[in-house]
């Protein structure tokens, strides 16, 4: 069954407000054994108070088993088929950064790194040049000129930065160029197939030209090249929902996910507090509201369980200024777990908790992982919480007579 | 979604080892109401351990209702989607036996019954006529010649042969001829379709020969043919999953079963204790090890609840042997549900236990259908389990960017 064609067709336009709160990697692991997870560890006396008038689920991103990357995981929540909708790394960066990809763009995340006189690979990231230096590097490589195609350069963060070619004839099907380790060059940006050879070859090119300008720079003389790729096409929240959707986001990555998805990007908060400031502005102009929250996920990355742990907490410290919004459906959740442990992604499912006045109760009185498993919402797969959260703002009709 | 499609796009090779230890039809319910199931009966304490440290699911080896032959029981937990790869009986039983099926090939499982003077069946399956007499018979029957077509006959246990017909032009769409009911002759093979005529009339011409060979017979002087199927096309655990794979079972069917996905038999066990000190033996051969404990299902076949509990707490004894090996990620589970009340297979769901050092606790401590009800993989579909076990053996990729 095609849920989102099923919602799609059951829409109905009203309005409530829904609102998505993402704390971005939300579930944990105990970092020792007979411990409790991040979240079971920190004090969340507000996600708590929301539990008892809520209902809680153990959700999975993708499937069991499956680490989704940042992009499925934000479609799943978003009720897109992740495995459907693929969005390539360069078309997200390009996202990202506010660039408008086109039908005719093939978009190419790509990396500053540094190459020994042979042109071996010394460092993969260039010492992760900061952004004040890899930013004038970038601009310099829009002189790349390559006939019968557009192309555009753009910085994002430290050594990542994305280029676009416009054209006719281009295809996302390219190899990484990136080597994955260093003492050898980059690889060729080989075609799959025939329908991206074409791609592969102005890559070839951008390279070489991209490699002469950079050659007497001291801090990044080369470049690597992934994640190429076309513009997705995706219908709108607008299209699927009937929602006119803000995203409150402070990183690019995320901006660009939203935008994919015919979110608006409203206001340019750089704090947890400047994005709900931004959610209290903007509560009259829209239906739906995406809020990101980024650091739970980036502590637990650096493997810091302390620091997720307070992340979370003060991830709950701004849940009394939303629920008093009083959205008819508030959301919390995460696009997959990161838990310290590990220090990555993973597969392990998301406690999830929707809350509405619609709710049947389950009894739960704390918002966490193990209390999740016990929750109304059972075990589901990410692309049911849109419908239970239209549900619930009585935005779907009746299926069938 | 194809789970198994998106296993293979993200599958990473390491040495980890993966174990899955199946009781065939593990799961039971109470004799009498209020009483027990036969795993909460057993006293278990190595599983009981074990749920400590992993976590739960109740699985459906098919899905809700469906009660799963051996066949797709087997194919679930390997995560192949059973409704998609169905194998014929007959393939089943020559693999089994150990005869290579090929692309030219018709496999029939039949029985030896005994008909009197009018060709009517007295008994469907010769008075369980011992092996050795019904060995002989089998061989016997190589004598049928057919022309343009290729036939092998092998002997199996007790009433059971298997026959292979190969040659061009056969399909395994074809009617079993036995009656299932005893005073009426046996039924002619039927084709299906178009594509399996030639294959019936064959059997036809065998049947008629064969009945010729065992007319003096005393113990048995007919046959009965059934599960017609040509070889299976399945991919193999190493190209699916990346795993070199060890099957170590007592019995044909399952030897049988591991061998059309790919797995190697290993040693020739002839009791649990035998199987587990091949598996030590092979330890260092494999990434995967499959391991089949019967008695289970078949004191659940029998309708004999004590002697199930008494086999439960036989598997539960060389736990610790398995676990003393320290595999990455051990799985404990069934094919189906065998409760000794119905004396055959049912469609309840399957007890599942799954043990990693990157489990998440679900606060269980014993194992048993109640308890899985509570435990972190919820309710699941036996598909799931490889994706699982792979995450937690660290052998697949983040999906997407």
């Amino acid at each position: 069954m095609d849920i989102q064609q099923l919602v799609r067709e059951l829409k109905i336009e009203n309005k409530s407000k829904i609102v998505m709160l993402v704390a971005d990697g939300l579930g944990g692991l105990p970092i020792e054994p007979g411990g409790p997870t991040e979240l079971e560890a920190a004090k969340t006396p507000n996600l708590d108070a929301l539990a008892k008038r809520g209902v809680q689920g153990s959700m999975n991103p993708i499937a069991p088993g499956i680490t989704p990357g940042s992009g499925p995981g934000h479609l799943g929540l978003f009720g897109y088929e992740p495995v459907k909708y693929l969005i390539g790394r360069g078309a997200l960066e390009a996202t990202g950064v506010g660039f408008k990809l086109g039908p005719k763009d093939v978009a190419i995340r790509c990396n500053f790194c540094t190459l020994d006189a042979n042109g071996n690979i010394c460092d993969r990231r260039a010492g992760r040049i900061p952004t004040e230096e890899s930013g004038p590097l970038a601009i310099k490589l829009r002189q790349v000129k390559i006939p019968g195609v557009e192309v555009f350069v753009e910085p994002v963060k430290e050594h990542r930065f994305v280029v676009i070619f416009r054209g006719e004839g281009l295809a996302g099907n390219v190899a990484d160029t990136d080597p994955q380790k260093t003492g050898v060059p980059p690889l060729d940006p080989v075609p799959h197939n025939d329908a991206s050879k074409r791609t592969a070859e102005i890559a070839k090119q951008f390279v070489a030209q991209a490699q002469k300008l950079l050659a007497g720079e001291k801090k990044a003389n080369g470049l690597t090249m992934r994640g190429f790729s076309a513009a997705p096409v995706i219908p709108s929240y607008q299209e699927v929902y009937g929602l006119k959707a803000a995203a409150i986001a402070v990183y690019p990555m995320y901006k660009g996910l939203a935008q994919l998805v015919g979110m608006e990007l409203v206001g340019e908060p750089t704090t947890l507090s400047e994005e709900i400031d931004v959610l209290e502005k903007a509560w009259n102009d829209y239906d739906f509201f995406f809020v990101h929250f980024k650091y739970t996920d980036s502590r637990g990355e650096d493997g810091n369980f302390p620091e997720k742990v307070r992340m979370i907490e003060q991830f709950d410290a701004i849940i009394p200024r939303v629920a008093a919004l009083n959205p008819m459906v508030l959301i919390v959740t995460g696009d997959h777990s990161t838990p310290a442990r590990l220090a990555s992604h993973s597969w392990h499912s998301v406690p999830t908790l929707l809350v509405s006045e619609t709710c049947r109760p389950d009894g739960l009185t704390a918002f966490n992982e193990k209390a999740a498993l016990h929750g109304g919402l059972g075990q589901f797969q990410a692309v049911y919480l849109m419908p239970l959260a239209l549900a619930h703002a009585e935005r779907l009709a009746k299926f069938g007579a």
